[in-house]
């Protein structure tokens, strides 16, 4: 039996059904690339948490939001391919967001504005075919003026758009729960896990937990093809290197909560990620979750807080889900470089 | 399918399958009581890390668990009942490990040690009637004194007398898992959850995750029965304080791995939570891992560490649902305290 928990999804299914976040995308898959940079866009005031769990994170602006901290409100928040070099495409969003008259004020001047903009990267490098080809300033602006408060764009796209998990293609995917209360929970999701998504029997983790309105109803895995997955995920298993994988997450929420609550919201979406992948947070993971609080609607308490943090678990979870189903299978080995089925291609078709 | 990535459990199938582990309780269920303490003893030597990720915790000793903090050997790990009061327990404990000899060397006398005991509680206070009716210093004692390297008594003992989880009556698990190294991990669990450990129509969550050897088949949930557990469940919920519950665990391994692999080995165990409780690590709870390396083993590197990760959460989401396996049925109504019904009766007997 499905195991909603009662839950529906707000008009869009995704992260941008919370009033004012916007999601832009930048996606490098010419020949030699293979990465992107996805940029989520909180109206001005939005305040927020992190919660860095995985053992090879790779981030700029952890510590500012760390509730001891001053600032407690961010202009941007960028999710990106390309490693430790990757986090340079924040400093095409700094720049972006500052001409945009945003930013932290520190002086008289309106122009005496820092941008906020934290950031956290996947690795992908090398999976395209050039070390050095990875997303930079300009692909993060590309990625924050291309924002929409629209449908969001899912799969092989942005940051996912290198992205493994376990062996198969990993990728961008977003779901959002409207509460009881009026209040919306959702995720965006940047899936590229060193565990896998999968049931030994090749069914996906996390598909117990989805809404009807997730997806379409799922193939039924054939055993031969799921017999030959795991195979070939064990000689991927063997080749591992430390920081080579990455879950990322940004939950966001109309609901008002304070940075010390957005931080306890980030910590218990992570829960979302354990059940739909396995193992996560390992020491070649460097899984982070960002949690925003736009403040349009009151703070929760008691049994409110208690659903709200239910379903930003769940929404990770559905998030995950979907990013996998809308991944789209890549070869690039005649570029030296990924070759990666989706989920339904791996499990369906028999090689 | 049952999903136990290939693992099997060792021979007590507990947390005593780690050489040198030993596990006592007290019981305190004598009428006007409901709670109890129980004890890990680990062998001299053993390192140990900590990773507090419920919003509600109750601890002693978790600073000196921190990796830059100096100290990195324990003498025992305390989990009582009796929230912020329990935490005496640990007190007949440091006296009890100093009496044989233990503890942290700080000078040149033998006399000289100082015992190292982190300590973690759960709430139970008012279930068994009387709220001062906690364990103190002799619980733990006798704990300490108890312990043994045999089997592990589970369910309705120790510090999960008092126990609930998600409207059922919660307790003690144990599990364990010999990887293929040869190393062994393992965790027992006291499940005091506001989160539920039930599908929405009755299983088990983490019944998906357990291995053969883990319990006999299960009972098939009646609609009927999962229909008034749900409704009584509710009225539950809506009585909720925070900091009234918590999920405690101790994970520990053979394998050798300083204070800051305890520490991630700790946190990735968390994700056993997550698998078997939903929601978990909310403000309500003060849920709480303590990682301990006996170092009888080599150190994990590489595909070895992701395995021990991988194992440990495995092994805390079949130790809950043992926990919940193991637990009976309890009507203290007469005394003004719990009334929770078992798994087991609260899903097949229609009343």
């Amino acid at each position: 039996m499905r195991d909603d928990g009662g839950m529906r999804p707000g008009a869009h299914n995704a992260i941008t059904d919370v009033d004012g976040i916007r999601v832009g995308h930048t996606t490098r898959d010419e020949p030699g690339w293979l990465t992107g940079t996805t940029v989520v866009v909180p109206p001005t005031g939005t305040v927020a948490g992190v919660d860095v769990r995985g053992g090879g994170p790779g981030t700029r602006e952890s510590d500012l939001l760390d509730p001891a901290n001053t600032v407690d409100a961010v202009d941007a928040v960028v999710l990106s391919g390309g490693s430790a070099f990757g986090l340079g495409s924040a400093d095409g969003v700094a720049d972006a967001v500052w001409e945009d008259g945003r930013g932290w004020p520190v002086g008289a001047g309106a122009d005496e504005r820092v941008p906020i903009v934290p950031a956290a990267i996947v690795f992908d490098l090398g999976r395209g075919g050039h070390w050095r080809h990875h997303p930079g300033p300009s692909d993060g602006a590309g990625a924050y003026h291309a924002a929409t408060d629209g449908p969001v764009l899912q799969g092989s796209v942005g940051a996912g758009t290198g992205a493994r998990a376990g062996g198969l293609r990993g990728g961008v995917g977003s779901a959002s729960t409207v509460l009881d209360s009026g209040a919306v929970v959702a995720a965006l999701v940047v899936v590229n896990a060193v565990g896998s998504p999968l049931t030994a029997d090749g069914h996906l983790l996390g598909a117990s937990w989805t809404l009807l309105e997730d997806h379409a109803p799922l193939p039924e895995p054939h055993p031969d093809a799921v017999a030959a997955h795991w195979v070939a995920r064990q000689a991927e298993l063997e080749a591992l290197r430390a920081g080579t994988a990455t879950t990322l997450a940004v939950v966001a929420t109309d609901a008002s909560l304070g940075k010390a609550a957005c931080r306890r919201l980030a910590t218990v979406s992570h829960d979302g990620m354990a059940r739909a992948l396995s193992p996560v947070h390992t020491a070649f993971d460097g899984d982070t979750v960002y949690a925003l609080s736009t403040g349009a609607r009151p703070t929760p308490e008691a049994l409110d807080l208690v659903a709200l943090h239910d379903a930003a678990a769940r929404s990770v979870t559905r998030a995950i889900v979907r990013a996998l189903l809308a991944a789209t299978s890549v070869d690039r080995s005649a570029d030296g470089g990924l070759v990666a089925a989706s989920w339904r291609e791996a499990v369906t078709a028999v090689r």
